[in-house]
């Protein structure tokens, strides 16, 4: 146990803050009935709720400080399922160094429900953010898209079993490392949680600028490829928990020596506009059209 | 909305802080059926979700930085409820200078489960704990014991309707000027939320000595001697969240301004031993049985 939590002895964990660093702070939560399942395995929600949080701080360049545990385990649910959940919490947190500090059980009547909070830290004034995006500047991506909508697809049973998919489903990997090489670098950044297109549109509004996204630039993994889901329909799946920033045309070498630094491949899958809007366009630069829905929104 | 909240448009919340300080952080959780029932005002649960998060950090010495909030609307509660609750919350922030950050709120399919995390600040090393009590100090309470556990029973109506006391039990406040007027001055401190007796255990405890109460001395009020329930039985009831701390006998007159500024009544209960145990003693200084349950075990 980190020596902030004290034993657990306190009120409250208390720890060290880094001289001239702005503080970070995310929350958020994960329901049995909504975002896992019953069969979900208790470790790998434990893992994907830490994860998701420190996907948040990926986004904003941060640093973990640590993570704060609320874990409410429902009817049916004995101390095993909870252990299990915080051994999985515990995984996460010494895979990306955000050490557990505290938090608080409970036992409720319903479904189970966990939150998590993640604290990070930047240099003062350093935090990326969504709202800085210009006209010109290249949009990127890391990773794969669409990996993990499809690992959702074989957990639900309506894809036949892929141990590789359902892992990238039940185990997003934050990209911490690739948000802390982006400071200073990178003029807009979040994480691709609902689906790129959804993120992408939620970037583009929060900075004034529209984007056009090349279809053909989509970063697939070949299992992607073979699942006959379309790249437009890959890019409105969620859960890939990847890092789509912007930067300056002009950074384009700063920008892959910042992904090699941090072991991550990306992609540049489109530019920013000046005018609002979201457009995808086909190999010879033609307009496609945008799915129904651009993402899972909650 | 606090600027650090950047209008929720980014993945996190980004906040200044102070330089030399330790972070201290908390994060509980209240859950309907458990520690609500789905006839409280959806305000007060709101209001009592932040107080109670404050208290731990009023009982570390700590001044609030901000609050992120985890809600879950159960079935049946619509958007209004929800409102309603975030409503409680933001009136705790602004009464506490602890502004509301960030943070989730889903939808669930059983009951409603809220959690928050309280973040907060000390000078380097300033942080009080639970374990630094020494034989001889003094034990020092705030307020008032036992009023917020017989305002519970009205509100489960197992006694006569009294506003007072409903109120002390719906709206705790947390001791946070206490606190910060206590550092460098209380040995140890907890924040009475399960039992006066209970947490006094837990003080003992942690800091390796016994405790002896005075029964005689224990800071009732007018409606709490005419309740009927023993000092001892009002000293086993909980959700009190007044501090509970302890001083050196010759810092007593220090503890007393430090009381007097910051507006809040304090009375000396009793005196560390140097044998573990905890004691309560009646007027003439014999051993007083203890209530069976020391307070309210989660």
């Amino acid at each position: 146990m980190h020596p902030a939590a004290r034993g657990l002895a306190d009120d409250a964990a208390v720890l060290a803050f880094p001289l001239g660093a702005d503080l970070v702070a995310t929350h958020d939560m994960l329901a049995e009935g909504v975002h896992f399942t019953p069969k979900c395995p208790p470790d790998g929600i434990g893992w994907k709720l830490a994860a998701v949080n420190l996907s948040d701080l990926a986004a904003m360049g941060a640093r973990p400080l640590g993570l704060l545990l609320g874990l409410g385990a429902g009817a049916g649910r004995g101390a095993a399922w909870a252990v299990e959940v915080a051994r999985g919490v515990a995984h996460a947190a010494a895979a990306f160094a955000a050490p557990l500090l505290g938090g608080d059980t409970v036992r409720l009547p319903g479904a189970s429900v966990l939150g998590l909070t993640a604290l990070g830290f930047v240099p003062e004034g350093a935090a990326l953010g969504r709202a800085g995006a210009r006209p010109g500047d290249d949009l990127w991506v890391s990773g794969t898209i669409g990996d993990a909508g499809l690992g959702l697809e074989v957990a639900l049973g309506r894809r036949s079993h892929d141990p590789v998919l359902l892992e990238r489903y039940r185990r997003p990997m934050p990209r911490l490392a690739l948000g802390l090489a982006l400071r200073g670098l990178a003029t807009a950044c979040i994480d691709v949680s609902d689906g790129l297109l959804l993120d992408a549109a939620r970037l583009a509004e929060a900075s004034g600028v529209g984007l056009a996204i090349e279809e053909a630039a989509l970063p697939l993994s070949d299992a992607a490829r073979a699942s006959g889901v379309t790249p437009a329909g890959l890019a409105a799946m969620g859960d890939d928990y990847e890092l789509l920033f912007t930067a300056p045309t002009g950074q384009g070498a700063a920008v892959g020596t910042a992904a090699r630094r941090a072991g991550v491949r990306i992609a540049r899958i489109g530019q920013c506009l000046p005018e609002p809007g979201l457009i995808l366009r086909d190999a010879s630069g033609r307009p496609r059209p945008l799915p129904p829905r651009l993402g899972f929104q909650h």
